[in-house]
């Protein structure tokens, strides 16, 4: 193979260049301006720092004329869209209050209806800091590494665009796993970037196979520039944990070909398998040391949409990115600027999130249980689904170690292969549309997430209630075996 | 010039073809696919419907398990992350509750933590026709034609989206008003499109002149394809609110020439000076008739960010589409699939906002009095700044009509024109920077929003509190007058 740009600096000084650099980086998000956050704004925000450090200004304060942002001018919110006051009401109590008092006083004009800097609220970049740090047993965060944002989809967005470049062969090529979430899929083609394809292994567990990662790599090679990988972890739709060994091995991996590394890992706090446990990209490429420590780039991502809390409605999320190139993790902040700021509401819940109640607090006792219930119930029903699909002929589940759902395969009959194709339908697709009309369940069938050729699946989350659920399971194995007789 | 697609059809059939079909739209987009919510989950909102309708099913109700979506399955919000329980809360006013009981009634699981459908809650869009009918003078709008969005950009974007396309001399061409909001050239210039610059005339408070935007067009023929105009009105920076009769000329132009039209219209209750009264597009189109009512593309934008309410940081807003092709729209609604949903916060602050209390109900007197407190003040701010401005030698100051900004002209003397671009800089970014250091006064330079080459602007808005805007504006001249002696 042709040396690649950075390899001659790399032997000489043993330190590969950046993958992502201001060179290869999108070159269309280079050319983006947004004067209303530009440059003076972030001169702006220095002079505070400055003044709140005592360094002597002409000025005594920094007044921001440069956004429509009425709030964080003082203009008070409508009564109407706010009541009641709930800093001065009995009902809330005094832990939340004094909570509440923290986070408004990092606010502009002290409410959620002003404009955060479009990173994120400061003091809740630290807050995620320090929940990472403690994550990771030690290991520091760096809040300027923490961009908050609308979901973990945002994020997730954000950085494909920085990494997608090119025409024809030099087109960016990202490594996703098959099964993978949609969202990959979809960005990928509204970027028009190359999805380039990993097959998780069925047979063990949806293992992440490197031989594989070589073999899609190697291919894909001879189209386009594959820049980066994507692992999720733990696994949407697939509901595997990786090992640590498998992380270490595709961080290693990712180092030698040089991949930027994209770690979705919004289900690290569901894990319910015994021996299974999650580990951090982050923690394992540093706890690897040298060169890998410093050198490979990294973009992990969280949400507060799935974990015990389960809150989707408020799209909150965020990334922490490690040994980014500082000029293109500026031209990311300039990125994130032209939406302005992530949801404030879905912010300060973040915030909640990561700094939950110590031990000492009023609060801390009922919130405990509640997440230890919820966390207790998700365990039940993950072992609950595979059972009872691994006892239906023709359906086969693998464990639901973590994340939310189930990814069974499932025997379907040539006939019905072939009606679905007569409809123009993928067979699986036929399977999911029939179950519903019959059923009224909705699951999504396998074809969406993608799959070996010639297999058939479908996603089905373990979410429904308890008593719901058994039934859901018979009735869909039920349903299962007499669609194979129909078509038989 | 040579015959366009579609000329030939609607010379036989009196009705042009639409400027944006699956034919001529970014084909990317068109590639997108998300199965998480495609077509297996608008049938289960079909089915659901029927239900309701109390269409006879083999089931009784349909169960979503294809989205990890825990609240909408039942899983109740961890107490600690939403205490007080308001709803039994004696602070709480009594039309409050009911109100959020009846929102709470639409969302999924009676949560706001649960995923919405994409466009939007449907009650919430509801409640948005209702306003826009009322707005309109009875002219009726459709709920399925609204898309709630994370504030306007999010919505803005996405049209934009849709209407890129084509390389070299097919690159889709956006007409956007000079100054303009940066959006639009930091979201053409990401997407890789054309900005066609039209200038508003200064000389006459920034009037859109239509002899400008067909020279901006046949210039931009040579070498893109215009395929959409867009106007802000109220102005932003320039804070013009334009007459019914260019509105008109703006439409008729539009029609003839092929071009999709976006409507900024994000300050339409921001308008304060005698005599200026806001027209919606929509409304102007519609009661034009035949052939504009029925034909001409529209999609207007709005947001809670503005108004009265300045709700900037809960990230809300909507679109609404007029007469856009029913296979793009789907498409529209499929790429705002992949992101889930608006932040259902905002999506019920936006509910409150366009459904505000009645004459008959307890809040009504005093949302009354705040709203009108609000806008009288800004009016009283508007009127302040232009007459500080132009009693300053070498600044001159449009009337602010509407919006929150004032974009003054100011003149800057040669030797600090010609010291700016020593240090690389614009002159008045040169002007916008010594001034922060100096009084600590943020304001953006002019040619962050574009202007005629040669001059010189600034956008500041007119937001701060009163007892600060007197000095603010006073200090703002008398930098400008030493800063213009100092380099005379």
């Amino acid at each position: 193979m042709a040396l690649r740009a950075g390899d001659s600096q790399a032997a000489m000084t043993g330190v590969k260049e950046k993958v992502l650099t201001l060179d290869t980086m999108n070159s269309s998000i280079r050319r983006v301006e947004y004067a209303v956050r530009g440059p003076i704004v972030l001169r702006a925000l220095e002079l505070e720092r400055e003044l709140r450090q005592g360094v002597k200004k002409p000025f005594t304060e920094v007044i921001r004329a440069n956004i429509g942002d009425a709030q964080a001018m003082g203009q008070k919110p409508i009564t109407f869209l706010r009541q009641p006051d709930l800093l001065n009401s009995p009902d809330f109590p005094e832990d939340a209050k004094s909570r509440a008092e923290h986070i408004l006083r990092a606010c502009g004009g002290h409410s959620l209806g002003a404009y955060s800097i479009s990173s994120g609220i400061q003091l809740i970049r630290e807050d995620v800091a320090r929940y990472i740090q403690q994550r990771d047993g030690g290991i520091s965060a760096d809040p300027n590494n923490i961009f908050l944002s609308a979901g973990a989809s945002d994020a997730i967005v954000t950085v494909l665009k920085l990494l997608v470049a090119g025409e024809g062969r030099a087109r960016s090529g990202v490594l996703i796993p098959i099964p993978q979430y949609p969202l990959y899929s979809a960005a990928l083609a509204e970027l028009n970037a190359v999805q380039v394809d990993y097959y998780l292994d069925e047979e063990r567990v949806w293992a992440l196979d490197v031989a594989e990662l070589r073999r899609a790599l190697r291919q894909a090679r001879e189209h386009c520039r594959p820049c980066a990988l994507c692992v999720i972890n733990p696994g949407n739709p697939t509901g595997q944990v990786q090992t640590r060994e498998c992380i270490e091995a595709v961080i290693r991996f990712a180092f030698e070909e040089r991949l930027f590394l994209l770690a979705d890992e919004v289900y690290q706090d569901n894990v319910y398998a015994e021996g299974s446990q999650f580990h951090s990209f982050k923690k394992v490429l540093t706890e690897m040391g040298s060169p890998y420590a410093e050198q490979q780039e990294l973009a992990s991502f969280h949400s507060v949409s799935k974990g015990y809390m389960g809150e989707c409605g408020f799209r909150s999320g965020y990334v922490e990115v490690v040994n980014m190139d500082a000029a293109v993790q500026q031209q990311m902040q300039k990125l994130m600027s032209v939406r302005l700021c992530p949801p404030v509401p879905g912010q300060v819940l973040l915030d909640v999130v990561v700094s939950p109640p110590a031990p000492s607090d009023p609060s801390f006792a009922q919130f405990q249980a509640e997440k230890q219930a919820v966390l207790a119930e998700l365990a039940a029903k993950a072992k609950l689904t595979e059972q009872v699909f691994n006892e239906s002929p023709g359906i086969r589940c693998n464990p639901v170690q973590g994340a939310m759902y189930s990814f069974p395969r499932m025997q379907l009959p040539p006939r019905a292969v072939q009606h679905a194709q007569e409809l123009g339908l993928a067979p699986d697709m036929f399977f999911c549309m029939s179950l519903l009309e019959e059923t009224g369940i909705c699951v999504v069938p396998g074809s969406g997430f993608g799959q070996r050729e010639g297999t058939y699946h479908f996603r089905m989350t373990i979410l429904p209630p308890m008593e719901k659920l058994r039934p859901l399971l018979e009735k869909l194995s039920q349903f299962h075996a007499k669609f194979t007789q129909e078509y038989s």
